[in-house]
C-alpha cells in the first residue's frame, strides 16, 4: 500500500495536481489528436493565454522551467553574449549549467539581499561593449517571485526594462511563481509582465497546481521566427501536447490560479504570522508570496524535516525555506507550529 | 465545443492515454512527494522496470525520446565521436541536429533498404580509428521497431552487438516502439535487448498508452556514473516525477504493455490483410509491427487523409505510412477499408 | 643534426615557407604594433585582399583552415540549420567533428564521382523545409579546388549559387587551394569566388608558401557582423598578427601566388603525363591542379613511400594520392619516376 | 613606407620576435615535413620542454593561450562541471566566453584584491556536490603571473593544489607568463608548476619573445588520453608545425627564456621605481613580475597614451597598466618618465 504524504513545505512542486487540472485531462482522453501541438485543445490553450498577455504573442508550451528559461535565453542570444542575473537566480545555481551548455553563452552573477537586481548592481556587468575579448552583455535575467520569495513591482521592473531596453538588451522573466507574485501586487498576469516591459517569460504552472504545465511566451513575435526549431532541437516538444494544453487552460479560466496563488501566499502569510511569535526564530526575508525563510536553532532543524519536510537554504546561518502550496491547509500550519512549539521549549 | 477525433493512422503518438494508467495518475495524486524523482512511486517504478530487464541496471525517466536518445548518446560519447546509425534512423532525420547539438558528435548513417543496419552496412563507417583528423566512431545505434516498421531478430542484434564490442564501441536502442517489437518476436523485453548485447536503451511507453512515460536505461552501471548531472543539464528532470513514475508501474504490470503491442500489432496485420487486396495499393515493407507502408495512387491520397489522417513517407514515389496504436478498432479498419473502396473505384 | 627532408608529394602543407614570404616576416619584426590586428601591417593586408576580391569584404584572418570553414559555417547558421557538402569534403571527414561541435548544425553529405558536387545530387537534401523535426539546410559547401583534385568552372559554381540563392540559402567555398584553381581556371580570384555566386570563403595561402595564413572572407559585410566575436570565443584570434598579415600580402603582391600554383600545377601535370605511361597504373581523376590520384600495384606502395612520402587515399582500391607544391622540382618528379621504374620491373 | 613603431608599454604581445627565435624559424625551413606535428622538429621540442618539466607529461602545440586553456580546461571537466577562478581572470573576462562554448561549464569566480586565489576564496563555491541541480566543481584555475601582475609562490600553489585534490578536483594553471613568475621566484619552470602540484598547464612564450609559441602540458598522461582529438575539433591543430616546434626549442634552450623575462621584470622594477617618485601617481599592486599598475591623474592619461601606448585597467578609477617586455629599454623608461615629468608638472 502506497503511504499518504503529508503536505511539508519543501517546494510547491511536491505538491499534486489541482483536481480540476485533473478533470481537464480526462476529458481531453477522447480519440486521436495529431501530435506535437497541432491540436485544437493547444489551439485553446494559447487563445486562452492570449486573454491574459495579449494577441501579439508567441507562446510555446515546454516540458519543465530549465526548459523555458534556457531555450528562451537561446533565442534571444548569440553565444558570445552575457547574461546578467542575481547570484542566487534558479538559471545560475539550480539548472546545473544547462544555460551556458545550450546557449554557450556567459552568466554575469550579482549578489543580493533579497533576489533583486537594480540597475546599479546590473551596471557592475555593463562595460565593454564592442570590444571582442568580452562576452556582450544582451539579456537581464529576473525571477519573478524571486528565489528568496519577493516580489518586483511593477516599477521596478519597467526601470530594468527601460534601462536594457535603451542599451540594446533584452529583459527575461523567469515566471515559475509568477501566478504568486501578480496576486501578491493585486495585478493582472499582464501588468506585471509584458506590460512592464518584459521581453520574454518563462511561464510556469506546474507550481500553481498543474501536473507540468510550463511555457516559453515571446511579447515580440519577431524576436522569436524559428523558435520551434530551438524547441525540437533542445528536445522539449511534447508529442501528446494536448494533455498539457488543457492544464494550462484549466488554471487560466474562472481565475483557478488566481485563488490557488492567493491561497498558497495566505498561507504563507499565516505561517510567517505564527513562526514570528518564537523569539528563537528570526525571518530573513519579507514574505510577499509563498515563501518564508527563517533562522531556526540548528538544533531543532532535523526533528523538524522529520515530520514536514523542507529544506536548508543556508547552512552556514541555520537558514531553511519553508514553502507553501495551493493545496496547504489551516490544519497543516497548526500541526506544523504545534511541533515546532514542543521542539522549542 | 471540442469535436472527438476519430482514430487515424497518422501516429501511434496521436492515440490518447490508456484508462488504466490515467487512473494510475488520479491515484498517486494525494498528499505531498519529495520532487525530482525521490519519491516512493518512482522506486517502485524502477523496481517494477527491473523486474522486466535486470537488477544490475540504471534507469532515469525522460521526457520524450529524443531526450532519451540525446543524453543516452552525450553519456556513452566524447564530443569527437561519431555514430553511425540508418539514414532513416529518427536521430538522423527527426530530431532536429537535437544529437549533433548536445553532443558536439558526427552521426554517420548509411541507407538501408529496410530500416535496419548490417555489419557491412556498419563497416563503411569503420575507419581511421586513431588517426586525429577523423571523428572516432562510438556508438552504433538501431531502432527496434525500426523507423520503416520492421524487426531485428535477437540474433541479428547479437551479431552487431558482439561486432561493436569487439571493435570497442556501443550499441544503443532507440526503443520507442520496443513492445511493439518484442510481442512481434514473442520474446520478453529482456531478450530483445540486454540479453542481446545492447548497452543503453530508449525506453518508450508513450506510444504504447502512456501520457508521456520515457526512459533511459543503461545496462551496466559503471558507464552512466553521473549520469543524472546530464539529465538535469539537459533539461530532462521532471519535478513531479511520480505521475510519470505510476504511467511506467501500470504498463509493465499484468501485460497491460503486452496487450496494448499485441492489438496494435494486431490490427496493422488485419490492415496489411484487408489492403493488400487491393491491386492498385503495393506494400513496401514487411509488416512485423504496429507500421504499414504502402504505394497508393497519388491521386487519392488526399481523400483519404480527410477522413483518416496519416502521413505521406516518399512523396516522389507516393509512399504511405499507416500506424496503428492500442486503441485502434477492427471497426476503424472496416471503415478506413470502406473508404479506401469507394475511392479507388 | 637535423637531416634535410627530400620533398615528397605527401601534401602541399609538408612544404615550407617561400623564402619571400620569410624575408617579410622578417622586416616586419621591427618595434611594437597593436595586437590581435589593430596595425598597419593588417591593415595593409586587408587593402591587398581587397585588390583582388573587391572592396565590399568582411576579412578575418585566422590560424587554419579548420578554423575558417567551422567559424565561417558558424556565422551563417543557427544550431538547427544543416549543411550540404560532398561525402569527401574535408569539413565531412578531416575535421573531427569540429563544424558539429562548434555550430550545433548537422552535416548532410552526398557522395560524388569527383568531389563536385552538383545541382541534383544538392536536391537530394533539400525537403521538409518548415517541418521542425528537420534540419533546416542552410549552407551548400564546396571545395575549389576539390579533395580529388578536380576544378569546378565558374559556370558550375554559378549554377550551384543561383540555386542555392533562390532557395534562401548561402554557398560556402573551401579554398584551401583556391589559387591552384584559378590557376587552372586561367581566372582571377574574383571571379571563381565572388563573381560565381560565393557568400563566404575560406581562403587558404598556406599550401601556397605561406607558414601560416589563412582567412575567412564574406563577401557581404551584413552577413558576418559581429564575427569578430567567434572568432574570439572560436579561439582563433592571432596576438602578434602582424605576421601572418604580411604572409598574405607578400604573396598576393607581382603575382606571387599565381607563380606558386602554377608552378604546382605544372609539376603535377608532369607528373601525370610521365605516370601514365606506367600501364600498371592508372589515374583515377582528372588532375586539374595539383594533385594526382592513381591506382597502383599494392605490392610496391610501401616501398615507394619509403622513398617519398605519400597517403593512400583509398586502401581498398590501392589509390593514391600524390600531391605536388610550389618547391616541387623537376628533379623530385625525375627521381619519383626512376624509382616506381624499378619497382615496377 | 612602413612606421617603425616605438616600444610601449601597452602589453608583452606587442612586441616582435627574438631575433634568435627568427633565425630558427628560418633554419628550419629546409625541405619537406610532414605536417601537423609528426616530424623531427616537433619532437625535439618536445624534448627539450620535458627537460624542463620531466619525463612523465603529455604535451601539445596550440595557436594561442585562449586554445590552451580552454582545450585544457576541456580535457579535464565534463559539461556539467564548474571551473573556480578568480574574478580577473583571463578565462573569466578575455576569452569572450570561449571556455563556457566549448566546455558547456559554469565558470565560477570570486573578487580578489591582488588578482591571487585562497582557499579562503575557493570555499566559496565548494558546495553541493552530489546535487544534481548544481554544476559540480572540478577545476581550479589559476594563473602565474595573475592578470594583476602578482606572483603566486610555490607555498601558495601546494596549498591550494593539496586542497584542490583532496577535494577530487584539478588545478589548471593559466601560464602566459610563466617564465615572469619563475624568474621571479627565482625558481626553476617545474619547481612553480609540476613540483607544486598543478594538472595541467597552458604554457606561453609567445609574450617571451616567440611569434606563436603556445602549448598545454598535462602533468600526468592518464588524464590527456585522447587529447590530440580535442586539439583538432578545437581548431588547434597547425599544419606547418615544426615553425611553432623550433620557437620553443630556441627559448627553452640556454637560458634565453630566462634572460627575456629576466630583462622584463627587471625593466618593470626600473619603472615602477622612477614612477614611484611622482607623488601623484599611486602604485596599486605589487610588481613582482613585468606588469605595473597605477593610478594616475585622469587627465595626462590620454597624452601620455599618444605617446607610448598603454591600456586602461580601471577607467572608474583611473587605474592603468603598463607592460614591459623582453626588448624593453632603459632609454624607452627614460623617456617615459621624461614624458610624464612634463606632463605632470
Amino acid at each position: 500500500m502506497r503511504n499518504e504524504l503529508k503536505r511539508g513545505f519543501a517546494s510547491d512542486n511536491n505538491a499534486g495536481i489541482h483536481p480540476e487540472v485533473l478533470i481537464a485531462i480526462q476529458n481531453a482522453n477522447i480519440g486521436h489528436c495529431i501530435a506535437y501541438g497541432d491540436d485544437i485543445y493547444t489551439q485553446n490553450a494559447i487563445y486562452k493565454i492570449k486573454e491574459h498577455f495579449g494577441e501579439d504573442i508567441d507562446v510555446y508550451f515546454m516540458f519543465n522551467g530549465t526548459g523555458s528559461n534556457v531555450l528562451g535565453l537561446k533565442m534571444l542570444t548569440e553565444s558570445y553574449n552575457s547574461i546578467i542575473c542575481a547570484e542566487t537566480a534558479h538559471i545560475n545555481v539550480d539548472e546545473c549549467g544547462a544555460p551556458e551548455k545550450f546557449t554557450g553563452c556567459k552568466l554575469l552573477s550579482v549578489p543580493t539581499e533579497n533576489g533583486k537586481l537594480t540597475i546599479e548592481k546590473i551596471k557592475y556587468h555593463m562595460h565593454d561593449f564592442g570590444f571582442e575579448h568580452h562576452s556582450q552583455p544582451k539579456i537581464i535575467s529576473i525571477a519573478q517571485v524571486t528565489e528568496l520569495g519577493t516580489v518586483y513591482t511593477p516599477d521596478e521592473i519597467k526601470e530594468i526594462s527601460s534601462y536594457a531596453h535603451e542599451n540594446g538588451i533584452f529583459v527575461h522573466m523567469d515566471g515559475a511563481r509568477l501566478c504568486n507574485a501578480a496576486v501578491s501586487l493585486d495585478r493582472s498576469l499582464r501588468e506585471v509582465t509584458v506590460d512592464a516591459g518584459i521581453d520574454a517569460l518563462s511561464f510556469g504552472l506546474t507550481k500553481n497546481g498543474a501536473m507540468n504545465a510550463e511555457a516559453i511566451i515571446f511579447f515580440n513575435k519577431k524576436m522569436s521566427e524559428n523558435f520551434k526549431y530551438y524547441r525540437k532541437q533542445g528536445m522539449q516538444l511534447a508529442s501528446k501536447m494536448r494533455f498539457m494544453a488543457v492544464q494550462f487552460e484549466t488554471l487560466l479560466t474562472n481565475d483557478l490560479w488566481k485563488k490557488n496563488a492567493e491561497h498558497a501566499n495566505k498561507m504563507a502569510k499565516l505561517l510567517v504570522e505564527k513562526v514570528s511569535k518564537f523569539p528563537q526564530i528570526k525571518i530573513t526575508q519579507t514574505v510577499e508570496a509563498n515563501g518564508v525563510f527563517a533562522i531556526v536553532p540548528s538544533e531543532i532543524i532535523p526533528k523538524l524535516q522529520k515530520e514536514f519536510f523542507f529544506y536548508m537554504w543556508d547552512e552556514n546561518r541555520s537558514e531553511v525555506r519553508w514553502m507553501t502550496s495551493f493545496d496547504t491547509t489551516e490544519e497543516d500550519i497548526d500541526e506544523f507550529i504545534e511541533q515546532l512549539k514542543s521542539l522549542l521549549k
